[in-house]
């Protein structure tokens, strides 16, 4: 157990959007926004190859009108790019080539509804296993409390974003600048700590990894799942998502 | 991993009320609610010791309305017993000299809540880890969906609830006649596995031990997590808690 300091700053893992106005913490917070397949995965290997900013969009419909705007817009349904878009939602489209210095729109309804959710309430920042140290740093510097909001699929509880709530809990704890009374916290670092001897294997329960295979779209999986590819630390200003300026 | 096969029953966790109406599962379901710390367990206890039936309201008001017209009433706040109720709402005052044949009112806020959500749907059973083996059982023998609705504490995710949905779905995957795809379930059953060589060492971690801790009513938590003290398996009828008359 790790109790609430009086000096240390409160952590808290929130497993779906549709909890997020439960969340105990109220004031001076930062959300670390969460949806490991794929769309802060994604957003996070855009930064990495130099986009500009992105603009996430929860629906086609959205992103259509955004592209008739002249954007470069990433768009599927069902595991197919959509006629109109320039890009699916899978991390290895985004490359240097496409998108250094653009500015682009990101279709993603899991990511975006909880995005919509915490844009009133602190700041937001993107988080994904592939830039999970340069994140740690960057909250433990901020010193500030931090709210991790998995994304989940269809406002459901999902393995892959709790298992990365656990992994950064676990580290945002061991700074020492950081306790938790939240269960939620605790059940994840339990659960990471259960999976990271063998992530993939133990990602064969997960039924988002299942739902991926089926559309011919894990592929993206054992990169989603590698830790500290990039130093970038992406934060949303309720309209954009640009790099991180500080 | 247990896929869903077609010819078994499918098994579900929601691990909050507010997370109800995102279940997956839609029709030929039975709800089992938890509410480890203390509702659930306590209903077990009052119908092992003869209670004829139990009302649950979510307001100290309504307990106190029903009271004036005449009957027993359990309903408490911040631990106290309040003035005109006849029962905090600790399991152990649930004596058979008590509630014998009585109908009661037992005031619960985050299990009436969890109630509330689930009565349009499917069949209600009350499950607690007091009377697990006889639920599971009854389960069983059904031969219908199942989705295991955790009460939490004021709408959030608790480590309790979660523990008894990942020993009860334990019990029924290992019956081969259900199976799942739930993530919820996957997790609840790996926290069980984790916790269960010693459960209260293991709820040392859970915000509402502490609670329950600092109100002076943690003497119920031992009882709380006993298997089987009980056979009794008490439905909701939408109004009343009976016992299963089947």
């Amino acid at each position: 157990m790790n109790p609430v300091k009086d000096n240390s700053c409160c952590l808290e893992v929130c497993f779906s959007p549709k909890l997020f106005p439960e969340i105990l913490t109220k004031e001076n917070f930062i959300v670390v926004l969460v949806d490991i397949l794929r769309a802060t995965t994604t957003i996070c290997t855009a930064f990495e190859n130099g986009v500009k900013a992105i603009i996430p969009v929860a629906s086609a419909e959205e992103a259509r009108l955004l592209k008739a705007q002249g954007y470069l817009v990433a768009s599927e349904q069902d595991g197919k790019k959509l006629d109109f878009a320039d890009f699916g939602n899978s991390a290895f489209s985004f490359t240097r080539e496409l998108v250094e210095g653009k500015t682009l729109v990101y279709c993603t309804t899991n990511g975006t509804r909880a995005l919509e959710g915490a844009k009133h309430s602190g700041q937001i920042v993107i988080g994904a296993f592939i830039n999970i140290s340069a994140l740690t740093g960057w909250l433990v510097g901020k010193g500030k409390n931090v709210v991790i909001l998995c994304s989940g699929w269809k406002n459901k509880f999902c393995l892959e974003d709790a298992l990365f709530a656990g992994a950064l809990s676990n580290r945002l704890l061991e700074s020492g600048k950081f306790s938790t009374n939240c269960d939620s916290a605790h059940a994840s670092i339990d659960l990471w700590n259960l999976a990271k001897p063998d992530i993939l294997k133990y990602l064969e329960k997960a039924a988002h990894r299942h739902r991926l295979k089926r559309l011919g779209l894990d592929d993206v999986i054992p990169y989603s799942f590698t830790l500290d590819l990039t130093k970038v630390v992406p934060v949303f200003n309720g309209k954009k998502i640009n790099m991180n300026e500080e």
